[in-house]
């Protein structure tokens, strides 16, 4: 059987040529997967790669352990924010010196908003969209608090943009691509939008970082804010990284001005003097033990083409989207594939006990309240036959009613 | 010999009977130590404890890489940062639920300056000390100028608080213990000073949690930040804790409202509402890596008495300066008890290579430009003996000329 990897797959068996020819084939041995099951939330915590747990030995025995405060110089600690940045550059399309890895993504977004406003002084709006991840939004309220008349705009939907980017609107902060529905927006229109509006632009990276090329720089994004351990597997909540475009550097004034923002950390002057470039984005330290996880799993992204990584992507994607429309049921991601990211979105009443019976077959995806099961797709350690056998797996989950079972309704802290 | 664990020991035998008595002294097999040497800098960078890296190897290995997000629920992930916060809570005298463990030093007194600048509107100073931690000055600078007619005043010493503590002062912020001299405040005092003239007072603990008794509840102060990577030993850069006294919590408006300060964060509602208590000074979630070396290390605190460890840390701290005064070297750090914390700084005009040339013979401290030689204190993981030696290895260092060898002036990028 010839195989075309652009193709959407209709069958178990083109599921099995596509895998046989599978040009990321090699990568799935880099990941620790669930023995019986298959992982379909690397869009919400990523997995363990498996030369994660040495590095991260290593780090804590041999660094921490043995060397100590030498550490500092010996392994270069020092420049790791901007080393790491340097190296998750090229999955966003950034140059080297525009990414550094700091804190979170809502301490991240903090300072570039701030960052932002005072770049457009006169203007006080910070325009989001309404279905954003909530974080953006909670973040957008705190910052304009800060300012005089300062307000956080919510639009209903992003195709209203146009309407509200008025003169008073000094940043637009939107998700490449939406944490529900996986909508994928236009990057590079809605950034020159914004620009011909006055604005500057930030885009949250979190669910698309790792899951398709992106290109700051071609779209001549102002800023832009991303997540480790999702797409990039850096473990549970580790550090954020920030891009800020070089032309920004010598005039952004950022309040989150830590040690490691001056210009000399280790002078310990009692006055601030921000340092040059990308550096003054950063307040302190990250966690030592939380960059392992990042330096681990960067050996892997180093080799990684993120166009092999985007086919495969909309392959998988479109086979769970067709099998799950053929079966009546209402998906609430884009059927074209340059609307959408690397998750899909399925809509039921009972969509809660429905994910919890999957899990239980092995088939891992998460619930979003109301009445969301969403499904992430991750091409370095998935493969076309097990995403055929999750879409099964769902059919048959519904069609024996099996999600009706007590045991399936009951709901943790963390849904 | 009878031994009396008050006195400062003036031999080489006083320190082995002490050392035979030390009732902490079971505590040294926690920890791993260097094979060859002292390690005197336990106030820059906490040893690592035996049990830790089988506590993050599981956190990585299993509850990672086999549970992944179930581990929100299974393992509790998500009551973390106030589980671990109410561990702390005894180790500074706060109660259940005023300790909250998140982000770092630097963005969590971001937090608190803003919220006290705000619990006090009328007035705008932010009163500090010149010789303070730098990143607690360059902080209050960021917030002082998010403040209309905000600023960010610099005390020549807290002596001269007095002169400075006017009706503009909303709130004042020190370090209890000074991170160069290691002299200690008088935090009963200088709160009631502060709260007198209006004020609110926040404390900065990263040189005192852990090495002396703290009691924030008896001293009524309102807000304090402290880390646990000096003498707690979470690991390099692990996450800081925020104090906040209960009486605030209701009033109390933070800016940097990320999602985990929500009333609902799995309701993902597009308007902030801030969560009661403690909670709302999270912003997002720390690093489940980082937070494994702070799991690790509480089991140990869980077990401390901090009297007894004050009462080591002194006889330590009293010998070292003793010794070093009765060769003439010009000891900073102050010598009555009740004025110094665990580490004691000498000034020295060479002290950049001397230091190079002690840590040459196992003796490990640090430099602090321009003129200091900084020694930490551990009393749970050093004993009499090998301080009474260390201090030997001074004499001998000095009187020897050794750290005049060429190879001791080279300089990394941290010094």
């Amino acid at each position: 059987m010839s195989v075309d990897l652009a193709t959407i797959p209709s069958s178990r068996e083109q599921c099995l040529a596509l895998d046989a020819a599978d040009p990321l084939a090699a990568f799935r041995a880099e990941y620790t997967l669930p023995a019986n099951g298959t992982y379909l939330d690397g869009n919400s915590l990523g997995v363990l790669p498996v030369r994660t747990p040495e590095v991260v030995r290593r780090t804590v025995e041999e660094e921490w352990g043995k060397d100590l405060i030498t550490s500092w110089n010996k392994h270069s600690w020092i420049d790791l924010p901007y080393r790491l940045g340097d190296r998750i550059a090229p999955l966003v399309g950034a140059g080297a010196g525009e990414v550094v890895v700091c804190d979170s993504v809502s301490v991240n977004l903090f300072k570039l908003l701030t960052a932002a406003l005072r770049l457009r002084p006169g203007r006080r709006t910070v325009l989001g969209e309404r279905d954003s991840f909530p974080t953006d939004l909670y973040i957008a309220e705190g910052v304009t608090g800060l300012f005089e008349g300062g307000r956080s705009v919510l639009l209903p939907s992003v195709d209203d943009l146009d309407a509200h980017l008025d003169d008073d609107v000094a940043v637009v902060v939107l998700s490449q691509v939406d944490y529900r529905t996986g909508r994928l927006l236009d990057m590079a229109a809605i950034t020159a939008k914004v620009h011909r509006a006055g604005a500057l632009m930030i885009w949250d990276l979190c669910h698309s970082a790792g899951a398709l090329p992106i290109d700051l720089t071609a779209c001549e994004v102002d800023f832009a804010v991303g997540c480790t351990y999702k797409y990039l597997n850096a473990g549970p909540c580790a550090p954020g990284f920030l891009y800020a475009a070089a032309r920004h550097h010598d005039t952004v004034e950022q309040p989150l001005t830590g040690w490691f923002s001056h210009a000399a950390p280790f002078a310990f002057e009692s006055d601030y003097r921000p340092t040059q470039g990308i550096g003054r984005f950063l307040t302190s330290f990250p966690s030592l033990l939380a960059l392992a996880g990042l330096r681990a799993t960067l050996e892997i992204w180093d080799r990684v083409d993120l166009e092999l990584v985007r086919a495969k992507s909309l392959a998988l994607t479109g086979l769970f989207i067709e099998q799950c429309r053929a079966d009546g049921l209402e998906v609430v991601t884009p059927g074209q594939p340059e609307l959408r990211g690397s998750q899909v979105a399925v809509r039921h009443p009972e969509a809660f006990p429905v994910v919890q019976a999957l899990i239980e077959r092995g088939v891992i995806g998460d619930f979003r309240a109301p009445d969301l099961m969403r499904f992430g797709f991750t091409p370095l350690y998935l493969s076309y036959t097990e995403v055929w056998d999750a879409a099964q797996a769902l059919r048959e989950v519904l069609a024996s009613g099996e999600w009706r079972a007590e045991r399936f309704s009951v709901r943790g802290a963390v849904t």
